[in-house]
């Protein structure tokens, strides 16, 4: 690194990390980004952008380019894992975009990233790889960014934008992530390759005791993305080794034709163990800010994962545009300040809903007949649940 | 007991047997009841008659004596035990009474019974007391009533309606009353001295984790009707000293202000284990037939015990008319099977649908945030799950 000065420094290179040196970038700060790996990339499969996310990448003049290689699906579909019957659904086209001025939209995690990657490299953004970053000091009127290999790096403000792992929380709180016992198994295939018939319009979701399964199609309706989540009776036994393909089986053996013959399409070599944090009240510390996954990691229930994260960005830029004086020099604790009081307490009320929709997912007994009485006398233009998510 | 033939044996002089004493002798049989008990009586205190009993007590001639003991509340309401806020209710009167041809009433359970009893002695029904019986025989065109002191009694057809630990079950079902670990405190009080203030024209139940409570005025308003019921932690730890007056306070210790101020008139010097039994196919053996909770006793989340028990007599009473030669001699074996064929499918359905009421009103958690949205969001005037019970 060098000591050249930057207005901002992005510590990540993840998709979170992008989306908050392009959103600055565009309002004309000069932005690096550092990066540990020796490569810019993303690994996973499908990502889902609800419009409070796709509203944004429309503004940043993305949003087209992100249809392209994804799918609009027609409809989200809740069933129940047990029987298959349909629970509710809604319409994600029509009403749903108008009023939420923004469509659903399901792309490839590696197409996002991509896509912001080269609007990032386009914009004239500096990136950075093999860039391990051990801490951010705060001086008088800007941060040093401390390298693993004794490298430092000045700007006016670094973001924290390491994921779920991040080494730069800990300069903001002392916690571990928490791990939900729950485990994701992934995979992709054509989606004429599919074992079952698929409804190719829709991102489907079955859910019950314990387990869910998704799958939607991607790229263009090609792909066929799914995952098997599950609770792991080893982890909640203690076992050092949990999740394993053999519990995968295990846990959906009870569960409809659809997903029994699905899963055999899941890759049996890797898989993600499902973890969060609390919520904190924070994300700031000096001239630093966390955001994304290293501020507010959170189990994927609701489908937020990326889209706090481009939320996050936009209300960053839009907070230093605010804080910036008649010369363009932005006052930048007041800018994060102002930040960390728009996005914590929203932020922290996704994670929790994160987590309690998880819980209402994967109920038993007669919880999940309460749950699917509630769910099958839903009136599927009812949007009483998505307005503070989504936003009207 | 003499020996002298009578058509119909009734083994029990609680509710139900009285009630089938009734509705046989409105049909002109000649009809003997056989008390163990040294007096006529009844225990406890409220009891609820929804329309599906009250149409029969209105063709039997003893509504309006009934309804003008008790009380005809305007609304059911449920609310929940920590909040105290109102979840759902219903309307009983109007729409209600109309689509069911009955009202909703709460009555005493001595004054029901004391109805009934003097409604077969002013009808000729033979009543008598300090009958212990311990078996039926049935033989070729009748039945012979063992009494523990030896004497024996003919008849027809025997009824056997000798409550949840009925002696003459064993000769249909070789079981057991099944341990819910719930209990009972009841109590009663004269409304004026309630602690807390009442909805005075209300049967109100508040639902929580592991517990609820009931209220509801009773003789004409009189009188206010508590009932607190609880999950004994000391039964589910196999302590054979369970539902003590210090569990049901810890039981209720997180509960609604109003709910713990109003404990304090709970009698505690009695309480109530709460038991059922499985359902049964079968409820004849020979020329007896189980009726009431000899036949299908029942949890108590829908109120129907009495309301069953008088469903059996009218159906028993209605079977003895069809099979009736032109004599008026009855065919016992055809109309006992037909009442079997009629009734056991319908009150296993009710003892099944009480337990998963109970469970639904006991959940704690995810459940009960469920249940609660569930209760909140339905319309007051959706009689989906009551059809079927309450008749259309």
């Amino acid at each position: 690194m060098s000591d050249d000065a930057t207005d901002v420094l992005v510590v990540g290179g993840g998709i979170g990390g992008l989306a908050a040196a392009f959103a600055l970038r565009r309002a004309r700060h000069q932005v690096r980004v550092l990066e540990q790996a020796a490569e810019f990339g993303e690994v996973g499969a499908g990502l889902q952008l609800a419009p409070n996310a796709t509203r944004v990448l429309r503004e940043w003049g993305l949003l087209d380019e992100v249809v392209a290689t994804g799918v609009l699906p027609r409809r989200l579909v809740l069933r129940d894992a047990l029987t298959g019957d349909e629970l509710t659904h809604m319409d994600v086209r029509g009403d749903f975009e108008r009023r939420y001025r923004g469509p659903y939209v399901v792309a490839h995690r590696t197409d996002l990233h991509r896509i912001l990657l080269e609007a990032c490299r386009d914009s004239g953004v500096l990136l950075e790889t093999n860039r391990h970053v051990l801490r951010v000091e705060t001086t008088g009127d800007g941060v040093v960014v401390h390298g693993a290999d004794g490298t430092i790096c000045r700007g006016a403000v670094a973001l924290g934008v390491d994921g779920l792992n991040s080494t730069l929380r800990r300069a903001v709180v002392d916690d571990e992530p928490v791990n939900s016992g729950y485990v994701a198994y992934r995979g992709t295939l054509p989606l004429d390759a599919a074992a079952a018939d698929v409804e190719a319009d829709a991102m489907v979701i079955w859910i019950g005791p314990g387990r869910h399964f998704v799958q939607y199609a991607l790229r263009r309706g090609e792909v066929l993305n799914q995952v098997a989540v599950f609770r792991s009776p080893a982890f909640a036994r203690g076992e050092p080794e949990w999740g394993t393909p053999d519990e995968l089986d295990a846990a959906f053996a009870d569960s409809c034709d659809h997903i029994t013959k699905s899963l055999v399409s899941m890759w049996r070599d890797r898989r993600w163990p499902m973890y969060d944090r609390e919520p904190i009240d924070r994300m700031t510390g000096g001239r630093l800010i966390l955001l994304g996954d290293a501020a507010h990691p959170m189990l994927q229930y609701l489908a937020q994962g990326a889209c706090q994260a481009i939320e996050d960005a936009h209300v960053l830029a839009a907070q230093a545009a605010r804080h910036a004086a008649g010369g363009g020099r932005v006052d930048w604790p007041a800018a994060l300040a102002a930040t960390e009081r728009v996005r914590a307490p929203r932020v922290a009320r996704v994670q929790n809903a994160a987590r309690l929709w998880g819980e209402i997912w994967h109920v038993d007994g007669v919880a999940r007949l309460i749950r699917n009485e509630l769910f099958t006398t839903r009136v599927p233009q009812d949007y009483r649940y998505l307005d503070w998510l989504y936003g009207v």
